[in-house]
């Protein structure tokens, strides 16, 4: 598993100079000066949640989840009310969130929903990833935590630009033992060593099954090590935490701690480790040079009851283009860079591709076509941004999209147990601030707004080059 | 309607020595010395909005209302999550608010469910008030805003302890003209002379019908003077605003300014008059010496869809007993004696009446049964508070019961539109903190927790003697 990676990287880096071309569009990236006053790029850290939903943290308003650390990370930075992943499940989210573009220009989306251990697929060698792009600027890369964008050869962490890599695989639900008792996941007292997802430092298993109690400290403990290694140098962490994705486990000083249960516990611990972090930034003095963003990759996964966290307002949740399974937290952090405030101007995680880079003062291929918009005159000049739809897939189907305040629904299908997409003839049409929770269509009296969202639908889909299917 | 000031509070000072003598219970309220380092008492500021939901501010998790203010509010004092209005509707809530006690004792409840202007009630003359308790402690007392306890004599703001008072005598949904369209109340664009609700000045009637767009202006208008006017002694404030209870009006500077549309517009309008009352105490120099609490009547209206506000994760909302109907925001402020900080302790505004009473150093009649508690020790010496029960009053009947986590529900009802109550034979039963949004009963595992709830609302009822009924 590890002795692929010098060829593959060089094979990586020409791949890079002509995959571009397969596709048509503008380059979106901008080549802005960092904010800031260090001529030194900024380090940059993007701390990315499993399942936590857009209800769950104390400073989105959740009543029962204590969230000190992650509160405070938005009262000093930006919160965003409007911030959505770019896929409402979790594969295809990592995939955009690492390249700038919807998963269904990679490949990376499909009737099978996520990659499983047996898939062969994997998010393609040639797709041009963030820390591929910082590494070229001079970053030291670190992915920790979860992967879940392919074990095999050109998809793996090492392969797509990480020079560190400490995590799983996959979804710690995966690879479950053959006795399992059904509900195992979404069960409060998951048994320990239910599952046998292998636990992976740099290409080797090192763990597996992987103890799930300590991960999250462990994953913290490898994040402070890292930030403590390269506080010489530029540097990029990708801490994809595992939790609170079910199974749900938490380590003993954290179990039993909350009393919304042990999800709570585990998004309690998730706060715990980004104080961690914040802590030790501030002692290296490195709070003022280091963007964090923290966010989720999807909705809460709802079907699993009380092992699920919340959408607050919002409507379904992880698995469904209904606004609960796609916005989820989203916040932004550089103190003296970024002023405190909330903003409602809507964003996405593939915002994270164009803003590193430009925050990294890198430069990207003419030719690359991403879908996100460098966030920095938000951010870092308290502008407004310029006003650009935004779509919502379901695997490989566009089944929304959002202009303004505006959102047309052109299917609609529960995230999990609705079997089949309701086809809407003439979509659904909802205001977002009159509706946040998507109670009541106002299609009847709007059809300027339905036809002008099907412009804009029609012509993002007639730029848009299908990828290879990665997960079937 | 004013001459009778004088003779009816003499009426009152002495009714007040023998009339809780009926009710048989223990003293709650403290002696306690308030917080502070002077030796004057604290000014008291209570500020009640009408229906605002507890989804409907921006530290409560809204995505779409912006609340500055309120949020700073909370930033610099202590939020609670777990807050409740004393009932679920509008007059018995008020009538709660300043008496410290369910309205069932007050006979301000019943199956029509608040005061018309039409009842022959209102808040009982023997009933003691907070500013009536304050005022014998030298304060000076107003009332700005909505009443709603009552317009004939005994019952009006200036019989009940008030020196002043400005505002509606009930809601600005009655009185409506003969000619109102159906609907007009939760329209986004009611009809500004629809309602012929008066506006009275210390009994007066100044404008009929209330030029309802420039109310909340007034009302802040009224309270920024009160307090300049009153910087030199000991102050109470009941600030209870008409908004954003429907028909809905905002000032020209605010209408059509939040993306919730008139809603959002009339709950930013009220975040600026508690922003203006900040800035002003602060000018002062009252800041420190100023105890502010910030809650609403109940939940939200929400049959009045998107002129009715949010309830956040919690269901339902107005008239019902599930948590979104009487679970609201409460936020208490006091720089320098409270702490910043978010609570999980449950509490209400049953506890205002002791709590205010001890921060004015007065004491009470000792054989007054009140139903709240003093909430200075986790106010101001950030201790926790005995564990005490809870119970959900609709209209004169108990419907549920929370005693730490635990909510039960003996009846269950929709706020409106449910037309008769469920009775549950065995009550449903929540994890208040593992399934907030009241999903799913477990009553079925939790037998032991049930008999234990039973006990406490046994106990509760048999030291409950019920008022005259008031609305009838």
């Amino acid at each position: 598993m590890t002795k692929i990676h010098f060829t593959s990287l060089i094979l990586l880096v020409f791949s890079r100079l002509f995959c571009s071309l397969l596709d048509a569009g503008l380059k979106e990236a901008g080549n802005k000066q960092p904010a800031g006053s260090s001529s030194s790029p900024a380090n940059i850290i993007v701390i990315f949640a499993d399942d936590l939903g857009y209800g769950d943290l104390g400073c989105y308003g959740s009543p029962v989840i204590r969230t000190p650390h992650l509160d405070q990370l938005a009262a000093e930075g930006l919160r965003f009310t409007d911030f959505y992943s770019a896929a409402e499940v979790c594969s295809p989210s990592r995939a955009a969130l690492l390249t700038g573009r919807y998963p269904i220009r990679s490949g990376m989306c499909g009737s099978r929903r996520v990659l499983f251990p047996n898939s062969r697929g994997g998010l393609p060698a040639a797709e041009l990833t963030i820390p591929e792009v910082l590494k070229s600027s001079g970053y030291t890369t670190a992915h920790i935590g979860k992967w879940h964008l392919g074990i095999h050869e050109g998809s793996r962490p090492l392969d797509q630009g990480f020079d560190f890599s400490f995590g799983l695989p996959y979804s710690n639900d995966m690879d479950g033992r053959a006795d399992l008792p059904k509900g195992a996941t979404g069960s409060p007292n998951p048994p320990s060593d239910g599952w046998n997802v292998p636990l992976i430092r740099n290409g080797e298993v090192i763990e597996q099954p992987a103890v799930q109690e300590t991960l999250t400290r462990r994953y913290t403990d490898e994040a402070l090590k890292f930030i403590h290694e390269n506080q010489q140098r530029p540097f990029f962490m990708y801490l994809a935490h595992t939790f609170p994705h079910v199974p749900l486990f938490a380590s003993e000083e954290f179990r039993g701690r909350s009393r919304a249960g042990i999800y709570g516990d585990t998004v309690e611990e998730l706060d715990w480790s980004v104080g961690r972090i914040l802590d030790v930034l501030r002692e290296l003095k490195l709070d003022q040079k280091t963007f964090v963003f923290f966010s989720s990759d999807n909705g809460p996964w709802l079907i699993m009851g009380q092992q699920g966290g919340s959408a607050g307002p919002l409507r379904d949740g992880k698995g469904s283009t209904w606004e609960g399974g796609m916005r989820v937290p989203g916040i932004a952090w550089m103190p003296g860079s970024i002023a405190p405030g909330v903003t409602s101007v809507p964003a996405s995680t593939l915002d994270l591709f164009p803003t590193t880079v430009a925050l990294s003062q890198s430069t990207l291929p003419e030719e690359l076509v991403i879908d996100g918009t460098d966030l920095s005159p938000l951010l870092f000049q308290e502008s407004n941004l310029p006003a650009r739809p935004y779509f919502y897939y379901r695997g490989d189907q566009l089944f929304a999209c959002r202009l303004g305040e505006w959102k047309a629904h052109f299917s609609t299908q529960t995230g999990y147990g609705q079997p089949k997409p309701e086809v809407h003839d003439v979509p659904m049409l909802f205001h977002l601030g009159r509706d946040v929770s998507e109670k009541r269509s106002v299609a009847g009296d709007h059809p300027e707004v339905i036809e002008e969202i099907r412009r804009v639908v029609e012509k993002h889909q007639m730029n848009v080059t299908r990828g290879t299917p990665q997960f079937e």
